[in-house]
């Protein structure tokens, strides 16, 4: 059942023992609004806590300094959750294995992923939001909770981070809006924005050093690939987190409008990863292959053929899209 | 002499042919502010003209399709300044070659640089704007001009490049709301945060490359420097825009408090710039060089000296100032 912001501060309000879930693989706003979710309902005096299927990364790991965490793996101890609820979470198989059981236990869900395939019992949706964060920020301000820094920079890491520093498209006039609140209400922006977009760590520079030997142009430029062999990841010890937005680089090569990233797995399979600039439609490309996604951003998956068959189909597919929109006309 | 908002609109008020000039090597916040306010006057009936000792860069032309160019080398047509306004120029040097005559005659100086060296002959600054934007939509909303989706487009350029798209300290919950204003009055944030943040030629990528090839680490990791020698510059192909930003590189580094890159000039001589995160003081070490700047960003030149020996000065300076600030005990 749907129900509006209102509504669920309202039952916020009725229960004293609630349990935060975040999804796995955690990123900024899913733990960002975690953190001021719960903090936000301390404050009124509630019993509060936090779990999450994977490690909370170094970088967020400040936002949790005042928040209790409940270990799915030991809940023998003296806090019974009597009301379950679900940030940034759009699907079951998002809940990770330690929360693999939980799903089904979730009082509400709160969302922005227009996807969100309707696990908990009540949902507060608003795929309007450009991040999850938005709404808790509506939420906390129902619950006339105030605002106070920690809270701010809780909530203005979930939105900046959604938002790639207000950057992609999703921002709207909201979204700054409530990032203008936070930053009055004390959050430490300029620190947040240093920390999230304005370091890499050497791995990820040694990675992105070898990945720019590896790119590719094809039909006049219009589209470039990247690929990223395995070797290349273990050369620089590269871990997952390294890899966060190296997809988008191809795309961002001036004249692309179609960037491919192939990049192999562990098992041998090779993961592609499509960015796009409009009128592209990367899910239109990554369909023909079984895979899927948004029109600027989109992934498929390729098993068993050997990486320069892999290739060949995707640009041919990719040469194709390009070609019924027009874009090859005038191609050198 | 120094004056308000609401005093430079009722000048401009009172003035029917106005020149509006940009600085020298012209960024989106000197252009963006000079179109708007061009667009801004000419939907109150006056006649504008703008000039710029240097071309406009082709990623900012779309904002000046409204805007008519003055040409101070054929001044004879038939149109007479009768008020000189400069947007977003600090100082005399920055008019450049062709508006060289210009400082003197400069009636009205809009700026938001905190060094501005009062050349002209009243001055409306704001030193707590993050860009000049932010004075010119107040000095719009001031003269009643509508903000229609171009002019918006406009202000919407010079903010979010001023600020690397609120990424910078320098953005405040000012600089966020007139932002969002200028989203509901219809700027194409989405269209310019593209073609503005997340579009790099190849030559910049070319560079990028080699450039990571001459990174060195110094005090721990805390110190990070990298080389641009002059043959770099050449194999690549890089100009001088596809070196913005690249200066930033340096500190971005994971652990590094203070990066400093050293670009080889034309002429032989060495341009050094400082980028550092609190508590480093890039000014006080340019300093002890002749140079200078801000806490976070500052510069030094040396014309002599050979390039080892550049090095060396330069990081016993930068070891001097981490031990100062006690950075250096756990140093390994």
């Amino acid at each position: 059942m749907d129900i509006t912001i209102k509504e669920a501060a309202k039952q916020l309000r009725h229960h004293d023992h609630i349990l935060i879930l975040s999804h796995r693989a955690p990123d900024g706003d899913t733990l960002g609004c975690a953190a001021a979710l719960a903090m936000g309902l301390a404050s009124l005096q509630k019993q509060v806590r936090f779990a999450c299927s994977d490690e909370v990364p170094k970088k967020f790991a400040d936002l949790f300094s005042e928040v209790s965490v409940f270990d799915p793996a030991q809940p023998n101890e003296d806090f019974r959750a009597g009301f379950l609820v679900s940030v940034d979470i759009a699907a079951r198989n998002l809940f990770g294995d330690a929360l693999s059981g939980y799903p089904d236990q979730v009082d509400l869900c709160i969302d922005h992923h227009q996807s969100n395939d309707g696990f908990a019992r009540q949902r507060c949706l608003d795929a309007t939001a450009a991040a999850t964060g938005e709404i808790i920020y509506a939420l906390l301000r129902e619950l006339q909770v105030p605002i106070h820094s920690k809270i701010a920079d809780c909530l203005y890491t979930a939105i900046s981070t959604d938002t790639g520093c207000f950057k992609y498209p999703n921002t709207t006039s909201r979204t700054l809006r409530i990032a203008a609140d936070l930053v009055d209400a004390g959050a430490n922006a300029a620190d947040i924005n240093r920390r999230m977009f304005d370091t890499v760590s050497k791995a990820r520079l040694a990675l992105e050093r070898l990945a720019l030997e590896h790119l590719e142009y094809h039909f006049g430029g219009r589209c470039v690939s990247m690929d990223l062999p395995r070797a290349l990841m273990e050369e620089t010890g590269a871990k997952g987190s390294d890899l966060d937005g190296i997809t988008s680089l191809p795309r961002q090569i001036e004249g692309a409008l179609l960037g491919i990233t192939i990049r192999e797995r562990k098992d041998g399979g090779y993961k592609l990863s499509l960015r796009g600039q409009p009128p592209v439609d990367c899910a239109a490309v990554c369909e023909r292959f079984g895979g899927g996604g948004h029109r600027g951003a989109a992934g498929c998956t390729f098993d068993t053929l050997p990486l320069e068959e892999v290739k060949r189909q995707i640009l041919t597919a990719a040469g194709e899209h390009l070609l019924t929109l027009g874009l090859l006309h005038d191609a050198p």
